[in-house]
């Protein structure tokens, strides 16, 4: 039967499957790339007359000055932020980079494509058309994706990664469009279209992908001092450039100025409250690193719905004092009880940095949407904010709260619904994953370096040089 | 008496003290934003009547767009660049980076609200109005006190760090509005503000927190080889991204332009002269880790104040000069000789790159701003640089240059009478800090995971493998 | 003869050699500065009255905000990315990152006056006029010279590095000035200029500097796992930052935007078939990290030269994925061909990153620039993006391929000729490089700390630590 055929004996040779993925996959984006994808008109050489015809006065004015330095940062978010965040394990550094690394690549150029066709379809001539916001949106897809491996770090084959990417960017591209552009919710930082859907597409892959023997593994499963370090790399870039996250893709002039303001705010009150309840957990009040690297996070995820709005700066500081209260305490109680009692593993946590906080985020910008009102926002600027324009201008911010609260439920159906579907995928014993005794080891994909001590020569040599040096 | 009171056996668990500390400062400062804190005309969904009223023709014109890549590089200063500077001690990573992130997370809040009060209240509906140039100035005020934990790195316990931070952000606000508003004094890289008020600050307090047995962690102080690769980390962030410090909040246009190019010069000669005299202080010319990692720094401490001066670019190859070689000096001769004679021990050397650059930035200011002539800055762009307006319309340069001086002797004034009253309060025996035979240990108030060669199961589990592979 | 007198003994003692070079090359820069250098119209004071004059509505006008956020991109990459791409060795890292830190801060000085003669010198008044966009030129110009260092790690001293550096950002503003100026050959993400010239100027001076004896060091070539981890810093921070590199001085408005667009595509593509190859050379299909850290960024250099011009997302992507295959191939078989047959020892495998990929680029830049058509471009976007203007507005785009293969060989020819004659300079016996069986060894220049294993009281303090605990 299929749960048989699954638990055969693993094979980790993906020498084969790996550089075919890899390259067919890359074929195919060329190939596409070349039938469907152009330059927009602020990046195309005819910019100079379209900045005529379109009575535009300076360069200035281009999206590129708006957006590019929220996009580097993101970028900065995508690569090292998350790549450095899952260092934490002593013995699968390679694994957390050099894999996150892939998956992004693949993951953009496909994101570009299913992105394009679903919102930047040019009618004219069938071309999607890309700019500066496409990239950060691209990026933002892989984030989605990243997330879910999250959950699944150490126990999965490059091959089932780029596959769960493959889907992942696929499903994310459909949900985002049903949520933005059909049921016309907001969602600046993507509180419920990233992070509550890569979240949950991730923990229900883990959940297909059990393994009850995984205690064999277990001793590799914690840090060392120096990987906790490069960790807070990780964890120091994401926090730092949150404001850029949240903003990246907010309306021009205040929206991108607000959305910045509340995401710093949120994540300040984060640090602190982490600390207090990671000190409180412990008999001796000492601090636990697993929650400053990941818990401190939690505000910029849950203020990212509600970030473009008039949150307030008190009302940033509110979500923030919460949720680091709230995902510490997962980390402390959820994720065992998970492990032990719903056979789910996340090595990352992600529940407690990115599933709850994101339904958060989903139910604060519901709210913050539902009590609009022209008063607070201008006539003008309630409008602008929620986009009550075209065949929406008749919406009213009441009504916009209820279509948030619909967009968070149809992130929550697709990360479980493709979550359950992908993770059936990946059970079949063909992807290379590694056996129960040998996860969260880059032994299996990576050739590595002899380790110093083993190394006598240079030893010898160093003691050879410090006899000199006397 | 106070002095046997404060000698009592130390006390380091800090269970009920951090958690408690963090949660009503937070909830205070939830609270206070409520009452005082909302979003400026920029960032407040109004933006849109306000662009119109005030004949404002494009979102580019937003304060965001001419400040917040410059805010992001700060950023990075201030949560990687101090944080990681601080991990060369090769037990103390966790601590460097933790607390570093949990004071500059409390502190920058606590700063929004000072620096408002002073600065930016609005005086028709007595609220605080902020902006991306409000959350610039939190993160330098920040700084200061930040730069004040570099003197007393690894003595001092979370909840003493928090006081410290509560005092040295009240101080700041105080004396940045006496020296940029009272005394009218410029200062756009805060080597008075910044660099002078917190280095006194921090070592005043190390002076009063003095330990005569500190010998017995002394083996702790020194650096291990990836902690030292660590800290170079913080050091090339804080380095490259100075430009953008000192021009973060100059003026729009030609000043925050000149601000950059006139550090970055200064930057580029402080690491040739450090290097000179790195090697000249070893016998073979060997060159040492802690002045590359500090000393490289100085020149931008120390043309804080004249970078947005017309100090020209070989005055900022002059100033950097001099600092490389002053601060690495410092750092061979004065540290060591405090630490004997003065009785402060100074962990970070922050003497060497906070406090005599600071100073020299003071003074060159003032001697920059007295040699300031139309000639050369033309009649508007004199007026403009110096802002001779309202009620400073009938200021000369020479004047200026006094208030400079001026301006230089509050930050000195109050760096070190306020260091000294807070060292006072941090001497009592309530705080949790460590006894001497335990600093510059992250035991004390880490969870620490178990070290790699302590792990049996690790070790066999490879060898293991190992003999597979063969 | 000549080779015995370079074969003599190493003293690698560089106490006067390094203090005197770095001082006297310090002044001599101030010096000319003061001659020389003066701000350019948007950083001086007398800006306001330019805008006034010239008809400048906003500040945002201002060159600064153009280039400002690239600008600071591209030193992250020189200081962050290059110094740490370079830790991958297990003992120097503080060769690696100290002495990428001392050149890149000597060089961009002499880059800034070199390039200013060529470029930028004002006739009215026969000085140097610099702003945003000098200090983005000398960072390109010190990225060549970082380039050839790479090739040479580990096996000079610094003085020979700064020996180099001179030569090498003098040769490079010549070949420069030859290529863009009086060839006319565009090149904004300087795969020529930089790379191309770079690359073979290091492995000439690699080449002139064999080491026969070298295997005596043979034992610290590989890297360990931490250091692998610390190089991947660099590897992240070039890849992401790179479409600022290629952006950053190209035209303002769809020439930066078109340029970052097409760097991010290439670099994704090339990451892809660099894992590909990368897995299908090892039996197992394991992955090999110096495969990761360097054929990752081949992409963005071999997209350099066409980045601004109309490549098409799908040509990017092509070339990223030849460059990826080509790139990784080079590390796997022409690296060692090269050391055993044509005596040139690469340490980092600069030809495999910079050289081949940077001709690759010439040639794609020939031949997208010989097919451009106004139809593609506008008439209009052609002039601008080719700049076929003043004496060269009957330029046509076949001729500028021409042009464009022209600039190209000029960059080799320099490469290979100026490193040919600095590498027999830099054999002289006395600049203080290493014996042959102490190269890629920090012991030699750096005062390093002692390691913790050799540090009895550390591991005393633990033990007993632990045992209080339990």
């Amino acid at each position: 039967n299929f749960r048989q055929c699954c638990d055969q004996p693993k094979n980790t040779n993906v020498r084969i499957s790996l550089p075919a993925v890899c390259c067919i996959w890359q074929i195919a984006m060329i190939i596409l790339f070349g039938i469907f994808i152009r330059y927009n008109e602020e990046s195309d050489a005819h910019w100079i007359d379209h900045k005529t015809s379109n009575n535009i006065s300076s360069n200035i004015e281009n999206d590129f000055y708006f957006r590019y330095p929220s996009f580097q940062d993101v970028h900065v978010m995508i690569f090292v932020g998350f790549g450095f965040l899952m260092t934490f394990l002593k013995r699968y550094s390679f694994g957390a980079i050099g894999f996150n690394f892939l998956i992004a690549g693949f993951g953009l150029q496909w994101a570009l494509l299913m992105q394009g066709w679903f919102h930047s379809l040019d009618p004219m001539d069938g071309k999607i058309k890309i700019g500066v916001e496409s990239m950060i949106n691209a990026d933002f897809c892989v984030a989605s994706c990243l997330i879910a491996y999250g959950a699944v770090l150490g126990k999965v084959s490059p091959v089932q990664l780029m596959v769960m990417t493959l889907f992942g960017v696929t499903l994310y591209a459909v949900e985002e469009y049903i949520i933005l552009s059909l049921i016309h919710a907001r969602d600046a930082g993507g509180s419920m279209v990233i992070h509550t859907f890569g979240a949950y597409y991730g923990l229900s892959i883990s959940w297909m992908l059990y393994r009850p023997n995984l205690d064999q593994s277990k001793h590799r499963i914690g840090s060392v001092y120096h990987s906790d370090v490069f960790a807070m790399i990780g964890t120091l870039f994401l926090w730092m450039f949150w404001p850029s996250f949240n903003s990246a893709i907010a309306d021009h002039g205040d929206g991108q100025h607000r959305a910045a303001i509340n995401t710093y705010l949120s994540l300040a009150a984060t640090v602190l409250t982490t600390i207090a309840i990671s000190s409180l957990s412990q008999k001796t009040g000492k601090l636990d690193m697993v929650h400053i690297q990941n818990a401190t996070l939690a505000g910029g995820v849950a203020v990212g719905t509600a970030a473009e709005f008039m949150l307030m700066p008190y009302g940033s500081l509110i979500v923030g004092f919460c949720c680091g209260i709230i995902s510490t305490l997962g980390y402390i109680y959820i994720t065992p009880f998970m492990e032990k009692y719903l056979k789910i593993h996340d090595t990352c946590g992600i529940h407690n940095l990115h599933a709850m906080p994101g339904v958060i985020g989903g139910i604060v910008g519901a709210i913050t949407a539902a009590a609009a009102s022209e008063e607070v926002y201008g006539k003008e600027g309630l409008i602008n904010t929620f986009d009550f324009m075209k065949e929406w201008k008749y919406m009213v911010p009441t009504r916009q709260g209820g279509h948030q609260a619909a967009g968070l439920c149809v992130a929550l159906c697709f990360g479980i619904g493709g979550g359950i579907i992908v993770g059936c995928i990946l059970r079949l014993p063909i992807w290379g994953d590694a056996p129960d005794n040998s996860c969260f080891d880059d032994e299996v994909y990576w050739e590595l370096p002899e380790d110093e001590e083993n190394n006598p020569p240079t030893v010898e040599y160093n003691n050879h040089m410090r006899n000199k040096a006397v």
